[in-house]
């Protein structure tokens, strides 16, 4: 039985769920969830996750939810894009966790802002702080990958799907490939892997849907 | 030899940290990171992490940061403060990406804002933003802990110690303990564990200090 993945399209952390289930060719479907009309914060979502969140994977007897624990039992189960030793697995679980803290974290709430709610209510003081507080996070970001073409080892693991999964969408939170050189090519290298798709195309909804 | 953990007292991923390394008996010894002087961001202090953050902790050849990987590895080592089965392990780690994403990711922030910056350079809107986001946080949390003594199964784990570091500090941040009866019972409860101290009772730094 295919694995079930809760998720839209919009979701950056479900588009890194989902990036890993194909890159490890696991058997999968999307299950659509209507974010957008309050779907994964009713009492009926709420049962299959209480933190109200996509993406949620539902693979035979086992529920997770958080992006970072269903990459982490993506690569567990199929011994793919993972570490290869323990020091090269706890390398991996740092980058996600900062990842988390202080990369997607903060630009999952800024394009939110500024792509999916109204102009009017843009609140502009909170979109510039998180958006200094990115740069912080950009430059640690593109000086890593200045040493190294993968994040962690030196092949393509988990903690790439982690970092990376914001920067392939279209809307705009401030993020300019050319300032970033390292992050560019390393974006350019994922892109490349067989299977790749953009996020509009991995997973069902989109803006438009909603025009 | 002593574990050494790079932190300041008033970092609340450090004190999860030594909270860990002291439930967990761990042999350990701080060290004084002089993050308010900027000493985190220095060329120098990059060489041991790259973020230009605390906590750092070196065990033999062994060093890690980010307080996540910080406490999984301190469970792994000792076999304490762990899940007991598969299933287990999975849902502390889902907790503790929570914890770094939604929870201590922005109460480190806010709590910042309001303590650490002179009063009249505060970003009112960018705190009541951050503060609004928490409410949904605390209501997850609690609900959670309606439910159950322990965040994951019947004991205190590293999901207990990842969700409440914040907690303990005396700065307000916005948080009442009064308004959120679970949170205000599992703090009590985690709080009268053997070895529990408060954050700057367990390392060095505190804001008088700098007063």
């Amino acid at each position: 039985m295919n694995a079930k993945l809760y998720c839209f399209g919009e979701s950056g952390p479900a588009y890194k769920a989902a990036l890993a289930l194909t890159f490890a060719d696991m058997d999968w479907e999307p299950v659509y969830v209507d974010f957008f009309n309050g779907e994964s914060r009713t009492p009926e979502f709420r049962e299959i996750n209480e933190m109200g969140e996509v993406p949620v994977l539902v693979d035979g007897d086992v529920t997770l939810t958080q992006s970072g624990v269903i990459l982490d039992y993506i690569s567990s189960k199929t011994g793919k894009l993972g570490g290869r030793s323990a020091a090269e697995r706890r390398e991996i679980l740092r980058w996600m966790f900062w990842d988390n803290h202080k990369l997607s974290g903060v630009i999952g709430s800024t394009r939110f802002l500024l792509n999916f709610i109204p102009p009017e209510k843009r609140p502009e003081a909170v979109i510039s702080f998180q958006q200094a507080r990115l740069k912080s996070a950009y430059a640690v970001l593109d000086k890593h990958l200045g040493g190294a073409a993968w994040m962690v080892g030196d092949q393509v693991t988990i903690a790439d799907l982690s970092c990376c999964g914001f920067f392939y969408y279209p809307e705009p939170f401030g993020f300019d490939r050319k300032d970033w050189p390292h992050i560019d090519r390393w974006l350019d290298r994922i892109a490349a892997l067989p299977g790749w798709k953009a996020p509009y195309d991995l997973m069902p909804g989109n803006p438009s849907d909603r025009a």
